[in-house]
């Protein structure tokens, strides 16, 4: 186990030592936060997917790495965990509704996490975890009305509206899944869907598909537009026109005063943002351009949101009246 | 002035006496409610348009309509009033921050009535007006998540999550100038926008543009579309085909239980709703099917929900604690 800089400019602040665990398809970020709001330790390690048992796995893998952080960490005694999941996720039962490349339906996790840690749990989704860091710590805190989108492998979203998150019974913020362009089937089963146009996935494989070139993902996409290759413009530019064509239904709808943007795509900057808000502006007419920004917190935006939600939830406990 | 049976299943209840004032872009509703909650007279007249002037001469209408209602009914003493008008609209402020067609700028309405009025006023849309109808006591009621659209001359909704209303700064439930479709302008100066494909006017419009054959409204070219006309079933298809993909951005983005429609539209029935729920339906893939519901409250919404807001306003300075 190794010990990195904390990276965010914003730290957690005082407050009771908690675990924070993000759990994604691949790999999964356990870290324990001190009570000064420092990471004291975070480790990565594979996903345990054991088909319909990896919700299981998931919980033993969250109490093994607890054990390890108590045995490294014996001055540090967490009082309560946050723990993301991916999938449909339903934050007020606890429950890991369906994740379709993890196997699990209807899973407690919740409720099974806080019995194998011996502590109070706060359960939510990969994406609100990390929009919450930034809502509260990052690029989204100056303001009331935002929207933290993720876009790398799939494009999600974590809806602020007046301070507060709304998560729609664990459904909302799933613009990923929104039709915004002709033709493109998506894994949802659906057509047109803005995670299989403009992903970071999607753009690197549908320019493999145009070229039959294959390429490692959407950064080389753009270093090839930017020198010129029509293909990769093509495939970037598509993208873009259906970003922006999203956000403009984003802020119809809802007016927020910032869209953030993180995930693996923000890393392209101003390729990204710039023609991003000159595409937006086109299309907007009467309505308030929101502040398009990228994420601050970084990688660690998963755990430091379950950190911020596993405190939470030890300040509402705190708050409620003993029997 | 006459004064029709209450159209609503729904009464107000107890409470106390208000005014409550819905102004429209050609004309003006206002209604005394008694303490039963039983609109003790209604009336209607033109809105008075009198170019940069509108602003002042809708205040002047206000207090006159207020005094008839004072002479004719002494013993009703309302407390406070509602009102709502068109445009965009800054409920937070007071002020009315531009209205296309009625000529005002950034018009201080809250305080101008009030003073007018000599009673504290409650300031809004009059789409969230009606929208905070249906929600409070309409076909919205049931659920805690919902989106109350007015589908008429334009297209414009009342967004409530978690029970509470999101205006946005008085920007948000623009969603009719979302782009769903190529090629129509629109009003706002945009291209493709709901409004301009799928509002009852749009409807009746295109379907004029395209055969030259003028119709009073949309409820002719739906009958023409039932008829058998092609022209009329191409308008009519294509609305309907335009609002399910809006109503599936809105499902993306914020999962609402149920989604009421009102407005002249909605008069259509089960011509709108089922085939509406059908093409929305082939869209959407795992998520949540909304209820989609007509509106209960009928043409009386508008000053309905002028009148909660105005006993809101009532309940909350009641609330305040005195100095």
């Amino acid at each position: 186990m190794n010990q990195p800089a904390f990276p965010s400019p914003t730290p957690l602040g005082d407050g009771e030592a908690v675990l924070a665990f993000d759990v994604g398809g691949t790999d999964m970020k356990a870290a324990l936060i001190d009570p000064a709001g420092r990471i004291a330790e975070i480790v990565r390690r594979p996903t345990p997917l054991e088909g319909e048992r990896t919700g299981e796995a998931v919980v033993a893998a969250v109490a093994d790495l607890a054990a390890g952080f108590a045995g490294a960490h014996p001055g540090v005694r967490p009082a309560a965990a946050g723990l993301l999941v991916p999938g449909q996720v339903d934050d007020d039962t606890g429950v890991g509704v369906f994740a379709e490349n993890l196997g699990w339906r209807d899973f407690p996790f919740r409720d099974r996490a806080s019995a194998a840690l011996g502590m109070p749990v706060s359960f939510s989704h990969g994406v609100r975890g990390a929009g919450e860091a930034e809502h509260r710590l990052g690029a989204a805190a100056p303001f009331r009305d935002t929207v933290v989108m993720a876009i790398g492998t799939g494009i999600a979203g974590a809806i602020f509206l007046d301070g507060r998150l709304h998560a729609g019974g664990g459904l909302a913020g799933e613009m990923g899944h929104s039709r915004v362009a002709e033709g493109q089937d998506c894994a949802c089963g659906g057509h047109g869907c803005l995670e299989a146009v403009a992903s970071a996935a999607a753009i690197a494989r549908r320019y493999s598909a145009l070229t039959g070139r294959s390429v490692p993902g959407a950064r080389e996409v753009l270093e090839r537009a930017q020198a010129g290759d029509p293909a990769a413009t093509r495939v970037w530019e598509s993208a873009l026109d259906a970003l922006a064509l999203d956000l403009s239904h984003t802020v119809a709808l809802l007016a927020p005063e910032a869209i953030v943007i993180g995930g693996g795509l923000s890393q392209a900057g101003d390729a990204l943002f710039v023609p991003l808000a000159e595409k937006l502006d086109t299309i907007l007419t009467f309505q308030r351009r929101p502040a398009l920004l990228p994420a601050l917190i970084g990688e660690n935006a998963g755990v430091i949101g379950a950190a911020l939600r596993a405190r939470d939830l030890l300040a509402a406990t705190a708050r409620e009246p003993a029997l």
